[in-house]
């Protein structure tokens, strides 16, 4: 079997991802594990280097796809240049999906406020991607923490429009993404465990219907196709399950009732994926990190979690 | 200074409240703490020291407010029966509470079930304790955990009525309520952290504006007040940050947003207070544990917890 080939963007220059990207790519294992093509400008990967005391020839040894950025932006301010360097790597990287030149794609955090200022037009970088892949089918966020998957029907969007949002399509959309992806990463089929929206799940229709008119006929119709869904539960409880290793993985219906959950967890020491893209697309969960960019302390093992799961999905 | 006089009612009988009754009352420390009057059927309460292994005299030796039940209930199964004398036993309570016999009152898990199948017609007995007391005020919910207190603003609603119901005065009235209860406890002013409604606090008003329009300004007006609340913070990094002892207390918008945090961070051992009511009213977190409930081994320490914050609040 050969090797994965793994697309590696060192995220944006102002935070620690070119110095946890150099850490990665220092590790023998990692070139055991993947061909790894740069993405990005040389100096980027080089300065990473340069602040993670590892050899610069060590990164002169990858492959690269180059994108120029103008000149180095200072560390730890959210950068306009930045962000547009930013973008053009990814669509850089989204070309090298469509050639086959890179099977997956991991890239070191990105900044949004930095995108957004170079004129990122669509909700987040998953989105960014997906269209810059022309692709027009479901694509969703998941979070993979070490015990627990999670991904959510609604995301970013006001709390007072989530209900409406809530459509027995979307929930199984959800629930057949991380079905999916789930699979083809662990070879089984996960639990998977879906939220009710409300208080008590509704306490019998009591607190709110979503749960017997949407969510519970989605699982239903879940099962009826062979997955291993069950639910609605209530969601402050659910997690309590779920941390006991009743269930693989959480589907749940907003942001922060997942997201509450996830990072008491400890998932800022987890992955996001990008489910659904037509390549896989991992990045690790937590952000550029002003508080420590530059230093060189920052812990490469996100980072390295974000590559295996990329090479785990190829 | 005198003991406080506090009414202990050993909750239903169908569960775990009379064995962890009995064995608070049989600690020697109880006793030097406060004066307590047992509110309730006699043998109810014998039956607990029974299960518990503490003699029966010790019981005998506390004053009774007697009410009583036709003949004891099965242990573990809902019931209607004990739903009627928990209610008789919670009205009895009120009117103590109303003539000064007691100063606060202290009940052991009840069954909601049983005491809707038994004609509760308020919400939970929190507010039938309102009723029986004509108090026409503001009461709501604090739970007490070893580090972090937390009220919401709204309860037990649809998450689709949640933002209409997010008013400024709702706010306030729950970080009053909270500041007022902790600075009475604690003797100091409690640092008050208030979530916000959406993703991200909203992000600037793009993905929602209750923060900026509602939460944002009621802050401003407890600030304004002498009160150390701050906020609105995005709710999924909050806890993070209250877990790691930036705020005493956190005031969440609903249900869900301070029940996932709590439950994770272990509040089935905490404490649940009735706030703003004319006498402090507190139980344990957890419920009536029918999986274990009379073996004897249900677990002392919650109650005592409820039992040592009702002293310190009176």
């Amino acid at each position: 079997m050969s090797k994965a080939r793994i697309g590696l963007l060192a995220g944006d220059p102002t935070g620690i991802g070119p110095e946890v990207a150099a850490k990665l790519l220092a590790e023998p294992e990692t070139r055991d594990l993947a061909e790894i093509t740069l993405i990005g400008d040389p100096e980027v990967f080089k300065d990473g280097a340069t602040i993670a005391g590892v050899p610069r020839e060590t990164l002169e040894s990858f492959p690269l796809i180059e994108t120029r950025i103008e000149r180095l932006p200072d560390k730890c301010r959210v950068s306009e240049r930045a962000g547009r360097y930013c973008l053009a790597s990814l669509s850089r990287a989204a070309a090298a999906i469509v050639s086959g030149d890179i099977r997956a794609l991991l890239y070191a955090p990105l900044n949004k406020q930095a995108m957004k200022m170079a004129g990122l037009a669509e909700e987040d970088e998953m989105h960014f991607l997906a269209s810059q892949l022309s692709f027009q089918g479901i694509c969703s966020e998941i979070n993979v923490g070490p015990n627990l998957w999670t991904t959510r029907v609604t995301s970013h969007v006001p709390l007072r429009n989530v209900a409406d949002l809530i459509t027995e399509e979307g929930v199984c959309d959800a629930v057949r993404l991380l079905d999916g992806v789930m699979r083809r990463h662990r070879g089984s089929q996960p639990r998977i465990a879906v939220a009710g929206l409300n208080p008590h799940a509704g306490e019998g229709g009591l607190l709110g219907k979503e749960e017997i008119s949407v969510i519970g006929p989605a699982v239903r119709r879940m099962r009826s196709e062979g997955v291993n869904a069950s639910g609605p539960y209530p969601a402050d409880t659910l997690f309590i399950a779920a941390r006991r290793g009743d269930f693989d993985a959480v589907v749940t219906m907003y942001h922060d009732q997942g997201q509450i959950a996830m990072k008491l967890m400890g998932f800022e020491k987890g992955v996001t994926l990008h489910g659904g893209l037509p390549a896989p697309v991992t990045t690790p969960a937590h952000g550029t990190a002003f508080d420590i960019a530059g230093k060189g302390i920052a812990n490469v093992s996100p980072i390295r979690e974000a590559f295996r799961l990329a090479v785990g999905l190829c």
